[in-house]
């Protein structure tokens, strides 16, 4: 499987990533081989509050990536909510994607979010790893939702695209407020909506409140705490904003212009590796935490648990005094 | 400490607060003591978009709970959001509060959000069950923001109250939608605005689109996985939606009535014992799994972890390979 996947055999990818999503044995070791060969392709977050048009904005990248001078390979990764409430408003986003299928340089894989954010992540880590080791030149995550999924792909990727629409109240300001700080780019869509000149005096108004240049080294900075002065001077991106109408490509070619200068600039920075390092740092963590849990609850019967259980509700044991019942 | 506590003592309360908070080893001890005497006191988690007015709604209920014939003992925990962005806000919110800081039957205390949201969960249920030894009735949890914070304050609580506003844009409906799904009581505050019917309807049609009831049990579950007809029978609590205008006091009696039934339908169902197991087996499995990470740590030096992070950096090893180096 891993060969086929190299080679960039389309069926291999698909059914490799299927492995990957449910973290079987397979999945686990042909990830131990492909990894040796991931590390190139540019990761881009895409995320914003539902409305703003994410999924039409990650399809017009990737049409204009495809019509570059040198067409890139591109891959898209769409993180579905399982909430039966935006179930239905999500997989419609999904079906608009077709029109991107029939081609061999784009590749489109959704996946339902389940069980915890750490597993989560983990998953769409190893997904996106089969797509670089595949030889895509990008791989776009796109999740719906703002909360700590945003988070979660913003230590996944190298740049963060956060998309905003013209018109939304005070109170979605403050919603957005969590999602900006893990913005590298602001995108405006819908710029041809009224309001939009509101709309991009806000958000540089929250820019500015929020010193943003200062927190992306903080949300990166995981594994090197501090940096020294050259580096500090290296980090100065400022975060641009860029108008899109994404359903007519409107802005598309400024977007993809900036995208990669932010590309050249984490390269020249010394960022790109960091941010490699503290994406894998978390990504190890999150495996010695599997793994120990696992190791732990091959250690413990469900009756025993259950008993530890029962005396914690009946208050006989305190938290504490149960965990030490369960431990070797 | 614990004797002053459960006498109700309000500088050692508020010191063991700050132990615990900190996961200090004289708060875990002190914690230990006071588990015995938790179980009695009725946890409301108070969540919902920011805009909403909950902090208002939550000064309300309990000045209303103070108000009442046979008057209750209320503490307020909120949890405020570390983020640059929304904080100052938050704090003119916090301000407020103090019209009800004169009032012995009534305890505040704030807490910032940090680290990862599992500790914070942990902080919280800690803080919640001081605050339940020390003698109080009813103990409020309010949270800030719309994200997976909200679904940790959902297992914390017996009672769960989702605020909203009318007149916010069919862009937030769709952001709500995910914090619905853990809602037993919806608050429509601010409902002397106009749109409070449109409001009123569309939340209505998201509440049956969502057959809430049904994952109702789903969330709170984890323990029991599979109800008896019984016992679904006896979950069927149908989410009713309240107005309230919370700056004027307007609609408090009638949100204090509805949740007082819905904690007399709790107990009469058998879902507070299922709540309160659920929350236990969640905060059990949290301490588990810190303690298994602390005891791996203390195997590990920073040496050893910091080559396999170089060698995983490097591509010469992949994350399964450095996980073995890793383990004992």
């Amino acid at each position: 499987m891993p060969d086929a996947v190299l080679k960039g055999e389309r069926l291999a990818i698909s059914r490799l990533l299927t492995e990957v999503e449910n973290d079987t044995p397979a999945g686990q070791a042909a990830l131990n081989e492909l990894f040796l060969h991931t590390g190139r392709a540019h990761l881009i977050g895409v995320t914003g509050a539902p409305g703003t048009g994410k999924s039409s904005l990650v399809n017009q990248i990737a049409l204009h990536y495809r019509k570059a001078k040198t067409p890139l390979n591109v891959a898209i990764v769409a993180v579905d909510p399982s909430s039966p409430f935006t179930g239905g408003a999500v997989l419609g986003d999904r079906v608009r994607m077709r029109e991107l299928s029939g081609d061999s340089g784009v590749f489109i894989r959704s996946m339902a979010t389940r069980g915890s954010l750490g597993g989560l992540a983990t998953a769409t880590a190893g997904m996106a790893q089969v797509l670089d080791a595949a030889g895509f030149d990008v791989v776009l995550i796109e999740t719906v939702g703002a909360g700590q999924s945003e988070v979660e792909v913003a230590k996944l990727a190298h740049t963060v695209l956060v998309v905003d629409v013209p018109g939304l109240g005070d109170d979605v300001q403050a919603i957005k407020a969590g999602i900006l700080e893990i913005a590298d780019i602001l995108v405006l869509n819908k710029a041809d909506r009224p309001g939009v000149e509101a709309a991009e005096r806000a958000l540089l108004g929250m820019l500015k409140l929020g010193h943003p240049t200062k927190h992306l080294v903080q949300h990166h900075g995981h594994v090197e705490e501090v940096l020294t002065p050259a580096e500090a001077a290296a980090d100065d991106w400022l975060i641009p904003i860029r108008r899109t109408v994404a359903t007519e490509g409107t802005g598309l070619p400024e977007l993809l212009e900036v995208l990669a200068q932010h590309k050249a600039h984490l390269q020249a920075s010394g960022d790109w590796q960091r941010r490699e390092r503290a994406r894998l740092h978390t990504q190890l963590q999150e495996l010695v935490q599997h793994t120990l849990l696992a190791q732990w609850r091959s250690t413990i019967s469900e009756e025993r648990y259950r008993q530890a259980l029962d005396k914690l509700v009946a208050r006989q044991l305190s938290p504490r005094q149960a965990l030490q019942t369960l431990l070797p």
